[in-house]
C-alpha cells in the first residue's frame, strides 16, 4: 500500500523518529534501519513493518505500507547526512539460535560501529550467533544496524552470560596477555565461544577466569588492533 | 612553555580550528590530533607543534607551547563530543619510506574511519608504507587521524600511482571476482603490494589490469566484509 506524508507532525513520522532513542526501541520492540540493500535483507528476514521512501519501491508486499516522503522528512528519519532514499521500521525478532556451536561473545563492546562490523563479519563466517554481555551498547542503535549492513536481521544477536555457555564449549579469549598463545598455534574444535573484550579495557576479569584458551595476534609497534579488525582475523582463523 | 587562552577569538584557536578544513591543512601543512596516547606517539615522531590542554602535561619539551584552555574551547577544537582533554597541532612530515617491499595500496578508499583503521593495522603488521591512489579521502582528516590511534605519525602514508610500483613487485589485488584464489591458497614473497578497493565499488579497472595475483576471502551469506576487516585478514596473512 502507498500513502503520502508531507507533515513532520504526522504520527507515523513522530513514532519512527522516537525509535532513535533506546527507551522507545525497548518500549515498542522496534528499530530503524535504512538503505536499499539493507531493506532487501530485512524483507528477506520478514521483519519490515513500514517503509519511508522518496519514491515507490516495486515488488513490496501489499501489507507493508510505503509512505512517500520528501527529502527533509527522510533526513529527519535518517542517521546519515546523505540518506540513500529509504528508511524503514523493523520489528525486533528475538531470533533464537538453532545451535550455539560457533559463537562470538562481546564482552562490554561499547562502540556501535565496532559492534555492527563484528555482527557483519560473524554472519559472513557462518557463526551461529553473536552473544552480548551486559554493558554492551544497544545492538538496535542505528549505527550498529548500519555497520552490520543488514547482517543483524539474519544472525541471532542475544544477551547471555558467558558462564552459562561454558559447559561443553571451549572458551577462547582474545587477550594481549603474555600468557596467550599466538593465533596460528591455536587450533580448536567446535563447540567454542570466541570472546572479544572492550575497546579500551580488554576482556573482563570474570571472562578471563572462564577461559580455556588464551589467544593473541602477534603485532608490533603499537598496543593493539581495532577490536573489529582483531575479531575479523580471529573469526577467519576459527571458521 | 605554558600559556593560557580564554578567548575563542584568540588567533591560535582560530588557526587550529581552521585545520578542520582540508584546504587549510594543505595551505599550512599542519593537521589536528587529540588524546593522550596519540600525543605520546606524535611526540615520539617529533611532529607536535603546539598543544591545547585542560591542564599542564608534565615532561613536554620547552619549545612546544602548551596552551591551557577551558572545556568549551577544547570542545571547539575537538572532533569528539567528550574530548579526552588534549588537542594538538602536528606538522605534516611527508615521511619518505625507507623501502617499499611490503606495502598496502588503497584504491579510492573514501571512509575516513576505514582509512585510519587500515593505517593502524598496517603499522601493527610492520608494513613499510600505506600508499594512496588519487580520490582517496584526506589522510589528515581528523577521523582518519583518530582511527589510526597515532599510527599515522609513524608509518609513511604517501600518494603514488600503482603503475609506478609494479616493476619488481608482485601486485596482489583483493577482489570478490570468481577468478580470485582463496586467501589460504596464496603465498607470496616480498616485495609485494596489497591492493584494497573502494567500499562500494571495489578495486578499479586500472588496478585489476596491473594485478599479478587476485585473492579473495571466502565468505557466506553476505556480499562483502567491511574493507578494514578484509584488510586486517589480508595483512595478517601477508605478513
Amino acid at each position: 500500500m502507498i500513502k503520502e506524508i508531507t507533515s513532520p507532525q504526522n504520527n507515523k513520522i513522530k513514532h519512527a523518529t522516537s525509535l532513535k532513542l533506546g527507551k522507545y526501541r525497548q518500549q515498542y520492540q522496534e528499530f530503524l534501519a535504512e538503505g536499499y540493500k539493507s531493506l532487501e535483507l530485512a524483507l528477506q528476514a520478514g521483519i519490515v513493518k513500514e517503509i519511508f521512501t522518496l519514491k515507490e519501491i516495486p515488488n513490496i508486499k501489499q501489507d507493508i505500507v510505503q509512505y512517500i516522503v520528501n527529502l527533509p522528512l527522510l533526513k529527519k528519519l535518517s542517521s546519515t547526512q546523505n540518506p540513500e532514499g529509504v528508511v524503514f521500521v523493523c520489528l525486533k525478532q528475538n531470533k533464537k539460535p538453532k545451535k550455539l556451536d560457533k559463537v562470538v561473545y562481546l564482552d562490554k563492546i561499547s562502540d556501535p560501529g565496532n559492534m555492527g562490523t563484528i555482527i557483519r563479519t560473524a554472519f559472513a563466517f557462518n557463526y551461529d550467533a553473536v552473544i552480548l554481555s551486559d554493558e554492551c551498547c544497544d545492538p538496535y542503535n542505528e549505527k550498529v544496524v548500519a555497520a552490520s549492513k543488514g547482517a543483524i536481521f539474519l544472525i541471532p544477536v542475544i544477551q547471555q552470560d558467558l558462564s552459562s555457555l561454558k559447559e561443553k564449549r571451549t572458551i577462547v579469549v582474545s587477550t594481549l596477555s603474555e600468557k596467550a598463545q599466538e593465533l596460528n598455534d591455536v587450533h580448536i574444535n567446535k563447540p567454542f565461544v570466541l570472546v572479544l573484550g572492550n575497546e579500551a579495557h580488554g576482556v573482563s576479569e570474570s571472562s578471563l577466569l572462564l577461559a580455556d584458551v588464551l589467544v593473541k595476534i602477534d603485532i608490533s609497534n603499537i598496543d593493539s588492533l581495532n577490536v573489529s579488525v582483531a575479531a575479523g582475523i580471529l573469526m577467519h582463523h576459527f571458521r
